[in-house]
């Protein structure tokens, strides 16, 4: 297996780094706008075109943003603490030691959903729900967003024969949401599993997240199972790397 | 907050695209080798370096790699599932159904390995043990592979006056490694945190992890609290985001 070594790093990523190390240092504060791209690139004795390219690297990692017409600034948003395991009381814990800042007290509101039923089903979604031949599913999709900023679209997969004329066809699915009327149905979430990974933004990902094309996106997969074992909910979220801390917390 | 928009791509990135979709159809199989960049320029109708472009997107995202005087094949790599919660008992559990396929079978070797005693922490490590000022940890250092390529480093860091003296202040633990030494010191974990978080690799990491610098990273810290809730060991992971599936199961 052949690795693309790495013995000496581009110009830009040099200066990227610097100028990481002046945010973290507190150099700069959220929100403060940063000196001109040319006032920069003295600074740091570079060429402009160097420092926008590392200014670039920046904004891919969610540090800095710009505005046309006025130039760099600090990006202010705190990242959304996510926690994938419901809290458990727990009182002597010394939960509140968080190893990163982010933000535990607010959660993304929707501002898009759609419903759609009797939908052909992605190969690796009718895998897991054992779907036969022609078997259909509902997909929910919904964004979210947060301070007007989008910051995670979700498309959840439920088999069609199991939803039919429920609730879970509508956009609002009442009281405690889709869990909730899968419990009515017989089918309350047991057990769960979240599968997560890495990989760049789709055209499509990249534009409903207003996120730059080379930022990349956490994909989480949810898959809630019945007392059975029978999958019956796959929720596919797609996050907007720079915004989420991702937080599970369990006994040993 | 302004955003940046995306309302037309770039056209490597169209390429990139168009390109992903082949490989994810199977046009080209893992280990094959692509045909020329000029032949794929050709075959895209755009210019060489737009290809390149395309080709390089694809490579931060560990879908294809490139040889020396050998042009760019498909990797053959298979990520790696990592389950953070040890698999419970569970028979009746679907749980062999899974949204991504990776490689349930195998865990990646410690190539490179050092133990540093009594060393000032970090701020974020200090926090977290809250120790006193001047108080200092012993740190494990540990790079981990698989068929030979780097997958993982991760910075273990103790406090010290709780481990000096003991087997986890040498670089081979002995059986049952960092957390039945733990135990056997009579502060045995008790409860897990882990948090997640992506971002762009500084230049060591990209280095040590032989990734190209444009390739995002995966940062997981666990923490270790004993049974008094008191934070006995933090392992900072450093993951290439392209090797990696993270799993987390539980109960409802």
């Amino acid at each position: 297996m052949s690795r693309e070594g790495q013995t000496s790093q581009p110009k830009y990523l040099r200066i990227a780094a610097e100028l990481r190390g002046a945010l973290e240092r507190g150099d700069y504060q959220p929100g403060d706008r940063l000196p001109g791209e040319n006032t920069l690139a003295a600074d740091f004795d570079v060429a402009p075109l160097t420092m926008r390219q590392a200014l670039g690297v920046l904004r891919s990692e969610g540090l800095v943003g710009s505005r046309k017409g006025s130039g760099w600034f600090v990006e202010s948003f705190r990242p959304i603490r996510r926690r994938g395991i419901p809290r458990l009381a727990r009182g002597q814990w010394g939960s509140g030691k968080t190893i990163w800042s982010a933000d535990d007290h607010r959660a993304p509101d929707v501002d898009q959903i759609t419903v759609q039923e009797d939908t052909p089903p992605p190969e690796h979604i009718s895998d897991v729900f054992e779907l036969a031949p022609g078997e259909t599913v509902c997909v929910r999709s919904r964004r979210y967003v947060m301070e007007g900023r989008p910051v995670m679209v979700a498309e959840s997969y439920l088999p069609q024969s199991l939803v039919a004329g429920s609730p879970i066809t509508q956009a609002d699915t009442g009281p405690g949401g889709i869990y909730a009327r899968l419990a009515d149905l017989g089918h309350a979430p047991a057990r769960f599993r979240e599968e997560i990974r890495v990989r760049m933004p789709s055209a499509e990902e990249a534009a409903r997240l207003a996120i730059p094309a080379d930022r990349s996106v956490i994909k989480l997969a949810r898959t809630a199972f019945d007392s059975e074992g029978r999958a019956v909910e796959i929720n596919e979220m797609t996050m907007d790397s720079a915004t989420y801390v991702l937080d599970y917390e369990f006994d040993a």
